[in-house]
């Protein structure tokens, strides 16, 4: 178990690199993707964005499907997605392969609840482990930002309202805004937290948003025909706990759904978002 | 086996939809997708790119991964991007499960030798049966173009030039150049068309552009990475086929290799190229 390049293709006059590491953090070896745009050198750091995807996805699903690489070449940005749990032969799953809960569905928070306490701590390994590994291995600066989708939305506005001084701006698409009060929140936060619901709070943007001290620029966009809006997106809750005046840009876009064409035809407004307050 | 509407989703302000069909040439049904600009109507019908994918592809990697609607949007083009051979539990496959003969491997040619002349008649499927379909289904002109990559780059040029009053331009990714002389092509060819190689000219790029008599604009890209470059690609073959003054523009990438990362890279200056024709 030790840091491996697993693929390197060259895109859009930069390179993407995937790569495996061992994670202390998880207790196991990690996939992540990076995308280093053109300017990218030792001599010039670029600032970079934090993708956090969905359920079932692995590092690869945004950089195949979003698009994101044109944008992030011209603007000078790097890209990281990491995978979505911690995954391996010694790293438990759910015992009847549920998409929504263990593997592929880490919900980027730390669970308390054995067995998931050994591994499942995707959130120190998102804001800790993983970016002083990119700094250390690629031209990458300290300035982050943090976009996601779905059950990565839910991660990214959540990291982003914890951590105001390591990420700049956040950004995200049909994100579980409300992980408290639906199905699928609730199934992963009694799973790995317990069923005492005030540690639940800890991990709820809705929550987190309504008592937030610091300002993050945010965006978000959600498709108006995206079959999870209703039972498991709720941003409305989002939009009712931001305090008056928050940096909160929030956009229903008609007839889009939960697919990657979704995010694939917004990617560059999240991009250029963030390089205002990146560069 | 009737016409139906398998998936639907906005994308970049138009639609992306993915169909099947009953194929009357295949034999069998047949899946494909289309991207509809936004500005296309019964009142507007729109020109359109069809992308012909390589070994192994179905309907769906040049959609997912090639970041084409966002150009396509903009120009007002349509794209289509079919199968890359019949399917189903009827048609014959390779025994031995091959990746490049068969299921996913139907060279873009008219199969003449048994059992693949049932159902492996790509060539005449794509240059008749699906525009004849896309076209009465959808509001999209007669005005195409051909583009492809790998095993349908072949399948781009060789239709193209055998069919200059059907599609205005043509472009190619990674095209196999001269099939007649490589290891992919030497087993599709001789499996599809039988020894006789004199029959095999009909489907070799290199060999139709030395006795054309037509000029079809062409833009082809190469990755200097590209791991079948010199064994299976060969575009010096094409090159040096093409008559004097021909409009063959070949760009060799330095560092691409043969993913889709390559096409995403560059697939803007092919819709560029085509809509000089088409619009």
């Amino acid at each position: 178990m030790s840091l491996e390049i697993l693929n390197e293709n060259r895109c859009f006059g930069g390179w993407l690199k995937q790569l495996s590491h061992p994670s202390e953090k998880l207790n196991c070896s990690m996939r992540f993707s990076i995308y280093l745009p053109p300017n990218a050198s030792e001599q010039h750091k670029v600032p970079v964005v934090y993708w956090l995807s969905g359920l079932t996805c692995t590092d690869e699903n945004f950089m195949q499907k979003a698009g994101a690489q044109r944008i992030a070449a011209e603007l000078g940005i790097a890209l990281v997605a990491p995978d979505t749990s911690p995954r391996g032969e010694t790293v438990p799953d759910d015992p009847e392969g549920a998409y929504d809960f263990g593997l592929g569905a880490g919900f980027y928070l730390n669970a308390t609840e054995a067995p998931w306490n050994k591994h499942y701590l995707m959130y120190d390994y998102i804001t800790e482990e993983l970016p002083a590994l990119v700094e250390s291995l690629f031209p990458v600066s300290e300035l982050r930002a943090i976009s996601g989708h779905s059950m990565g939305g839910h991660g990214a506005i959540t990291i982003a309202l914890k951590n105001p001084e390591r990420f700049k701006s956040v950004t995200a698409f049909s994100p579980i805004c409300n992980p408290m009060s639906c199905p699928w929140g609730e199934k992963a936060l009694s799973g790995y937290l317990g069923e005492d619901r005030a540690q639940w709070t800890d991990y709820d943007s809705t929550y987190l948003l309504s008592c937030c001290e610091d300002q993050i620029p945010m965006l978000v966009d959600q498709g108006s025909a995206d079959q999870f809006l209703a039972e498991q997106l709720k941003p409305e809750t989002l939009l009712s706990a931001a305090p008056e005046g928050y940096p909160l840009d929030y956009r229903l876009q008609e007839g889009y759904d939960h697919s990657y064409y979704f995010i694939a035809s917004f990617i560059e407004d999240h991009l250029r978002f963030h390089s205002k307050y990146l560069l």
